[in-house]
């Protein structure tokens, strides 16, 4: 059986604050700290670098230094287009050119990071563009300056991949890059071959999609996943497995399907817990799903969707889940 | 081990409708066929008897003929306070007194049914009391209205339980009797010893409840519940355990915990599937998690619990659920 | 100022039924007394024909008679692909092909029912398509399916345009053709002039979009809307404006500037109410919204949105709603 | 007309932070700055003061005193029960006693603090105190945890209301005084005559309720309320009437009926916004509608209420919404 690539978001073995606990519930870490944390999880192949939290032009050869010592890659690199106050009102959608062409600029400077540390691909998650009431967007010119400002970063250099990360809200109370099909429409809209799709499971559950259909509307273009759980209201980031089992045993079947194969990177915000033993959670969920599926089979699973029968499948899954020892 | 006591809905073995099929998804099957097809499904040890849909005055002796013949007790009398279009503006709460008067009448006559029957409970759903629109309910009078007919009601005979079914929404946009703690609320204005509270598994999910959080509300006033499964977003009546897989299990440890020993009664709506086949299936979910619960054991739950410990909880879950064979 | 359009569902003007009241909350009125009630809303110029429940190929002339006679006119016709338990499982992606065969039969042989009456479009909504469990549907399968099928309808004749509704769920848990972005994406790869989008404002809704965002993302694609009104959960088919007034109110505003003129379809499903003064409350409040924004004035909410600014928006909307008489 | 009593809380004026932003979206100001920022909206007569983030022994004093110089008063103060870390897992529920006590202790100095102010109630917020997973809560323990330490809290001066603010989620994925009827529940259960209920107009919303029937729930245990919006799925503390517009104008209307007669307090988070301006705006709209309200006229609204006619509801809004000019 394939071994699958593990990644890790950092604030997993941060200390998690919210709007609340803005201090945070657990301890303060160096971010060398955080990285030594990171490489106590065994299964871990890469990690995220998150631009302003993580790394900046200043301190790229110190925090890519440390990694190697550590034997950690990069798994994904992350633009910051929103950390700061200045993105708030939005980065490729912002009301004014001089934010426009900084949140270009940012991206570019991030696609030559990654070509710098071998990763293949960058993370353009459009977090503040959006809008938080009626009649603020426009957004026919939004949707165009997101298409515009994407083509001329796909232009910028052949070797890094975008990859655009979908979320219905949060921060903003709607964004627009919201679905896994709307963010297929943009990626056919933009026409280069650079870019595709990034699929976090809690933010297709909060979205309204059942996950397993999303990575299967993606398909093709589906190239990088975040992992995690929710309460489907909210990106809680919980550990994976725990809230939707079953859907989340079905996306892996349909990852399976659709031959994804690269990293399962854990995107959870463990505020009242342990990080390193919540990342070790996750990845035993991941395995332990996979080895429930494998135990069912495969090939049995494709012939009961063949057949769309809910009593079957409640059986397969039934038994799977209950029904041993 | 305990065995627990099934019981049924009719609709799980009828030709189920809604609004667009109004002709239903199946065959259409007489009430004996019904009856026989529940018989089939050996585990059932009770049904559950609508006004006007199965029962009235006129066919009373005769359906309860037909269950005797097949060996099927009542589990539960329902007072039709909800499927005719008279009660739709209210039963209860309907602004004019003659309805209100007719809703109680009603309500006391299914009373009597239950006692004929040897059946100890009614269930008051009152599904059709709650409002459409801003500006449409007199909130305080309604709950006022409420408990003066169920104290009218449980005074009119001491031997029958009176289990109150609450609901958010459907077939109103909002009903007045919503989740667990408004109908504790609602049973200790009362003040009487013979009302108590039924929980829907599906309701309380889709009123925004962790349904074990709501069984342990409810606690000893807990007198009967439905079981089902949903998307939270609707009452789908669905096969029970196939989405809420490990909240349901947490419910079953808390049904044993408070020590609930009433029907496990299926309330489902097999639009699409063989019912028969689909309450075996809801029956050997039940069975096949609580055999899951007590092969992690009930003692380790409950210390587990006292941990609060969420990382030791996903061991335990993965490890049950995945970690075998 | 420009008239609008208005058409009608004919359930306005029904005796409802849900799944608990299947024999209705009204009541009953023969199709021509339906039609009678609809003529008597003046401001109504069409209305549509659903498949099996109002038209087949043995009443048509009949009905069409009746409505020549009545002056109304057809807004739209329905292929039945979804009222029927025979489509239960599915047309387009039911899992034998006889059943898709006749699903595809039926959208053409609605065409050209569409075009004896003068009626340039049909609205193919594929509301029995999805699934109702995880592990049911092949969602690659399906989707190709959708595109084949609705490929072979656009090829059958060139003058009926095909409305591809959409909607997240129900009857089915989850639909496949579900969102505006999903739908356009859709259109896209079906890639024939005459297939387009048709947006129901409370599946827009319920989906969890802005509605205004929804049809700008149509945007040249819409050719017909259904207005109604919910509380974002479910499809409650309200009165129009009663919840979501502001974000009707943008709605109507980007439906003028996008430049939409076709009809405004009232899709509504008055269970307790006269659906005559239903009718007449909903036709009203476009109207009367619609003075609303021409009162603020179109120009000034264009530059309103410009600035993006939520307090301006706030003042602006506050003044129209509050700050007169 | 009776002028009402508005009140703030302080994140109104500050630099709103979450967790993608932790620097926040605005400018930094000082405790005293954010004071003075408060001052410049007339209209307010109070603010809230939270411990930890606003007072603590050391200042209290100082800030008292920068209050008198301004003129504002203290329209509540706020035990810090959810601002650090170390409340993470539970105040009046965490697993160890000493966290307990600590916070019995922290409810205590609240109320002395509050005497030392002339200000007649605190705000018993349990955001902290709730779960995140299945299985980590006791669900019957906690909520006699709750009971007992608001008793004796309650006990320990009779001059200080003690108000309890509900919430369904936010910190925690679930927390324990969820809603009106819970938390009408939990006031009745602990039986002492000093606390009552605090309702936040976006709580209600985000937990399924319509907040006109949660205040008319409250009745005459609502002592206090927060005001803001939000689109239901999350407390997004949104500028008041910008979304719910209908619903809380029909709040409004039930203020009035059951004579809520304490302050209007906004609890808004500005994050993009002035909050100066955003303040103005929230103030304007209560005083808006409520215009609205006596223009239909109280008495109107009340007779339509009482006739439950959902056409002549929409005929008395739509006209005062639209129809005039």
């Amino acid at each position: 059986m394939k071994k699958l690539k593990f990644g890790s978001c950092l604030p997993v073995f941060s200390n998690c604050a919210d709007r609340y606990v803005q201090s945070g519930y657990g301890v303060n870490y160096t971010l060398a700290q955080v990285l030594e944390r990171a490489a106590q999880v065994r299964e871990l192949d890469g990690i995220e670098l998150v631009g302003n939290w993580h790394i900046n032009e200043g301190n790229f050869k110190e925090v890519t230094g440390l990694m190697k010592n550590l034997g950690i890659k990069a798994a994904m690199i992350v633009p910051d287009l929103w950390t700061q106050g200045k993105w708030g009102r939005g980065t490729f959608t912002a009301k004014d050119e001089k934010t426009r062409r900084e949140a270009v600029a940012e991206v570019k400077m991030s696609m030559d990071m990654a070509a710098s540390v071998d990763c293949d691909k960058i993370d353009v998650w459009l977090g503040q563009d959006g809008y938080d009431y009626a009649f603020q967007a426009d957004y026919i010119e939004a949707w165009s300056q997101i298409k515009e400002a994407l083509a001329e970063c796909a232009d910028y250099r052949k070797d890094i991949k975008i990859c655009i990360e979908y979320k219905l809200r949060e921060p903003r109370t709607h964004l627009f890059t919201t679905t896994a099909a709307k963010t297929k429409l943009l990626v056919n809209e933009v026409g280069k071959k650079i870019v595709g799709i990034m699929c976090d499971t809690g933010h297709a559950q909060a979205a309204g999609e059942n996950v397993a259909d999303a990575v299967a509307t993606c398909n093709e273009l589906l190239w990088y996943i975040h992992i995690n759980d929710n309460y489907d209201q909210w990106d809680d980031d919980m550990m994976f497995g725990m809230v939707h089992t079953i859907e989340l045993l079905e996306m892996l079947y349909w990852l399976e399907r659709i031959g994804y194969d690269d990293y399962y990177t854990l995107d959870m915000n463990p505020y009242r817990e342990d990080g390193i033993e919540a990342a070790r959670e996750c990845i035993a969920w991941v395995n332990g799903l996979r080895d429930l599926m494998f135990h069912i089979g495969y090939d049995n699973i494709t012939e009961v969707i063949k057949t769309g029968d809910s009593t079957k499948i409640s059986k397969m899954l039934r038994e799977a889940i209950c029904g041993h020892k």
